[in-house]
């Protein structure tokens, strides 16, 4: 009898170690092309040194250094961090899966644990070189300079050099990596617009870059303070999978399960934990170990129906609505207006997130070309697979025709000369791959981005709105004040006759606030009248100031008085409907009566729909 | 002193295990949003029992159930493949990264060693259910069964049940997986969709599909032979990265340079790898343990200036023009035009990779929407991420406003009835992530992608540039036709003259080509005269054939004859340029002097621009 294929088969199943499956996979780590890979080991780095440097409470200075020889690259990061200790050095740069951030639940911009070994494993795989790594962990410890390849059969670290060295940093860690790839400039996706958009996602950050050429840039430091440090957190309930539930509840120390509900998760309290335990009809002092599948379960359902308190915030760091409304000005100083939004904190697996947008319209872009679309996570720019991010996906839902953008069909990117920018920040980020270029299609993150995105184009639609009317009255003015007075003087050849002003006429047709002043000379005295006309549709209140360096003798109503040095400003408030008119009156004495300057000032009506004017009869006092 | 920060950062800096973090980055995989996560599942289970059975070369004949109770779905996938011997089913089905095809240059679906256990992964994430495995290696061995969980702090296989049963298949593979989800139909991203999808990429498999409330389709087997079992290879000199080249020297078991490269790569054989030792100033006796990187650099380049042959495709299948055609009328049988084409071979990192596509014209799909999009890898069809594939992206970098189909701004996705289907069977298919749904942009690929779409793509452009032209014609012959004869009525009475034929105009306004048959009657016997004009821009090769009834006296120029049993059909070849005119003669004996019946037939011309006319002499005659 043949043996079984079976049996054939199975001597070629074996394990795969995880260097040797990303060695062969390295496209799943952005390093693809050999532009993007040298980016990607870029961004790796800066993330790192950005994560060290924000945990150890240290403002970033960095240092990045690109230069070319041969075709081959050699990558410099620098960073002023905390430094790794000696033992750990191999492991931390030269094994994937290996790190500090994976287990914990606070924001952070590597999660992952392959960053930075993968840049040194694309180093090793396209120039057979070794990586370097410097670090000091205090100024009173020597550096450590290791020579580090990965052995991917293995994934461990070889060490091929280990020596203390002189290093004038402090402390801090430098990595030198040298692979092939290709540099390239004035690119949306390239290393110093990486490097710019990382500055304005975090102003506390200096960064300095010397590209190929010893071109040296300083992206300087916006702010002197660190954002507030996010505090680690245990899970939120909220959304929690069964599997992981199992697990902690297997992991736990906790003995009986309301001390597990409280121990292990954020946001349940004595109360709360009494509460899921009725909910899930589960006795608080039940012992948690002989608790199963079916008792996780009914917990699982619990969870959803007890009105839980939103995730802290505090494990987070977003940006804020302030800091991202600067930083689109910073690169946008064009923009005419610029609006952003930042969305209260909410879950999905057991993970807070908080989404974040910011829109800066009237940016030099042509009107019929899509618009800008800046995608951040945990502070770093996202800056490929941009069709298969959530952000995307939430952009392209929603129609933007009823936000005043223009979009072909109501669906897809709208166009227009505006950028939106998209900030999701999460103790964990789901990314679709490992090279963290985009946001998987989760649902409550799409909704979030959905809600903040439509916040801000809310915003947007009022402001064009605005825009569009203020344009329209602008060119219907300009055509009424070109043809009434051509008309008036026409009328007046006619029939003879003198025509009254003109500007009260205009003013009605265009829907405008119109202040006429009318000045009379009395015997020892002048008579000021402030006419009031509000033909607008809408009610105004408004404020008029009147700087008078004459003497008062008598105004009605009566003003508030404020007294400088060489004149009083006279002030009313006055409310006028939509077709109400209003007098204001004044006495005033002149040096030897001559004519009093009169020249009210408005405040609380657009300039746009205000007239001001002298009457006729004024005009021939002159 | 206060110990450095690197020292506390130090404890938490640890291994993470690869099960843990794909439990927390499942998206990855493909399990996102629960519509997905139970097709992914589906889509996993068919990828690895149709690798199986193609394998053991049996013909792959799959079952597929889907049950929902209380919010769980339960996945049954079975085939008729080998089945597992029983030491290895809980690591190929417990353990991520375990497999057998990771180390094979070979065309596969699953290369990764993820997928299945992928499934029983998220299947134990979201019910907390272990996974059942029944596998069976032959009539003579037992069935076993396992039910396995994966321990996500240390992917290893826990084994909660083990037992010998019965089950009636021969031998073959049985897996039954919970799991939460959606089942969602009438999609394009859905499991039927995929299933039938499969079906058309494989139509040597038969699929049996139940879905949940039991109705159940059969995709059935269009053909009943396995396609050519692609054969394990070396890799290819061309595009061999520096570090694995390294690995490659590390580990053979050769010692000499020219052994090293006739025994590890292929197309090369003791000529090739004595020039690409010359080329690369080597001696060919060298010791390969005492080369390093500065040899296997020169190794590299030598590999670029040598002339290789392209690699042998029995590495890979592909589906081959006929059957893309055939799949593509089976599933569109609506479509009026349907071209594919197989390009050659090609490489990129010394991976051999073959590009196929097919175009299915006039589809039911309105004109304005954009065409569709049918992506396959290794014969598999890819669902997810269609935007960030490097198949889409060479799609829209066509201009298809040049192969006679819209597209807004000449760039993006084309408009049409039609849809264009993209295969890429590769050794190792770059995915841009471990779900597998899209390929990464690896610039051989794309190239060879846009080629092999440009390819088909002239034939559609000739074929709708034709069927253009004919309506254009046909809208031209239908005013001309009635005009001409109206305008010929009207001259007719105006002059009173009798007008000619109108025919030969309409022919020569419509570029034609014209056949009139003119016949008289002379004492004994009948002269007909065939004439042919050609109105047409171009020269023209046809055939006449003539089936006469009556008696031949004598035809000019001499034809071929044909004899049936109660007629002969008379056969001449004429060429005709454009203008130019010819007759044919004949002389004709009926019965009692009868009017003979001429009915020339034309070949080799386009019915469209044919008119074939009695002359008005002959209609005088009847």
């Amino acid at each position: 009898m043949e043996d079984p294929i079976a049996e054939s088969l199975a001597e070629s199943q074996k394990e795969i170690s995880v260097a040797e499956f990303f060695e062969r996979n390295r496209q799943m780590l952005g390093f693809d092309s050999s532009a993007r890979s040298l980016i990607t080991c870029v961004k790796e780095g800066v993330d790192n040194s950005l994560d060290a440097c924000e945990e150890a409470g240290y403002l970033p200075d960095l240092y990045i250094e690109i230069t070319e020889k041969n075709d081959e690259y050699k990558v410099v990061i620098e960073d002023n961090g905390p430094g790794v200790i000696k033992k750990q050095i191999p492991k931390i740069f030269g094994k994937l899966l290996y790190g500090s951030r994976f287990h914990k639940f606070v924001q952070s911009r590597g999660q992952q644990g392959i960053g930075i070994s993968a840049a040194v494993l694309y180093g090793q795989l396209t120039t057979g070189k070794s990586a370097r790594i410097i670090s000091k962990i205090s100024p009173d410890d020597p550096a450590h300079l290791y020579e580090i390849n990965i052995n991917t059969d293995t994934n461990e670290p070889e060490i091929t050099r280990d020596e203390v060295v002189d290093w004038t940093r402090p402390h801090g860690t430098r990595i030198e990596i040298h692979l092939t790839g290709m540099y390239v400039k004035g690119r949306r996706q390239s290393i110093y617009n990486y490097l710019k958009t990382t500055g304005i996602a975090n102003p506390h950050a200096r960064i300095t870059f010397v590209e190929p050429g010893e071109k040296r840039t300083v992206f300087e430091r916006a702010v002197n303070e660190l954002p507030p440090k996010p505090k680690e957190i245990k899970p939120h309930p909220a959304g929690i999978e069964l599997g992981t539930l199992l697990k902690m509840m297997r992991k736990t120390e906790s003995r009986q399960l309301n001390a597990f509900l409280k121990n292990e998760f954020t946001r349940v309290g004595k109360t709360t934990a009494q509460e899921i335990c009725e909910t899930a009809n589960l006795k608080p002092q039940a012992e948690i170990k002989k608790m199963g599948r079916k008792e996780a379960k009914k917990l699982i359902n619990a969870f959803k129906q007890v009105n839980l308190i939103s995730p802290p915030t505090d494990c987070l760091s977003p940006m804020g609505r302030d800091r991202i409304e600067k930083g689109l000005s910073k690169e946008y100083p064009e923009a005419e207006y610029i609006t952003a939004t930042t969305r209260s904190a909410s879950v999905y697996s057991g993970n807070p997130f908080i989404v974040e947008t910011g829109i800066a319209y009237g940016i030099q872009k042509p009107e019929e070309e899509k618009i800008d679309l800046l995608r951040l996570a945990n502070r770093v720019p996202l800056l490929y697979q941009r069709g298969g991010c959530v952000t995307t996906k939430a952009i392209k839902d929603i129609d933007w025709r009823r936000y005043e953008l223009n979009q072909s069909g109501g669906t897809g990117i709208p166009k227009g000369p505006a950028v939106i920018m998209i900030h999701v920040a999460s103790t964990n980020v789901p990314f679709t791959s490992e090279s963290k270029d985009a946001i998987a299609n989760v649902e409550q993150i799409r909704n979030e981005v959905e809600r903040a995105v439509r916040e801000t184009a809310r915003n947007l639609k009022k402001y064009l709105k605005r825009q569009k009317r203020i344009s329209q009255r602008k060119s219907k003015r300009n055509v009424i004040q070109k043809i009434i007075p051509d008309m008036a003087q026409k009328l007046q050849k006619i029939t003879g006759k003198q025509t009254k002003n003109t500007e009260q006429v205009i003013a009605k047709i265009n829907n405008n606030f119109l202040v006429t002043t009318n000045i009379t000379k009395n015997q020892n005295h002048h008579t000021a009248t402030i006419n009031l006309e509000n033909h607008d549709r809408t009610k105004k209140e408004i404020q008029i100031n009147l700087p008078l360096t004459d003497q008062l003798i008598e105004a009605k109503p009566k003003p508030k008085k404020q007294i400088s040095e060489d004149h009083i400003t006279l002030q009313w408030n006055r409310q006028l409907s939509s077709g109400e008119k209003d007098k204001l009156k004044l006495k005033i004495k002149t040096p030897k009566n001559q004519k009093p300057n009169i020249k009210p000032q408005i405040t609380g009506i657009p300039k746009e729909i205000l007239t001001i004017t002298q009457t006729g009869e004024n005009q021939n006092d002159q």
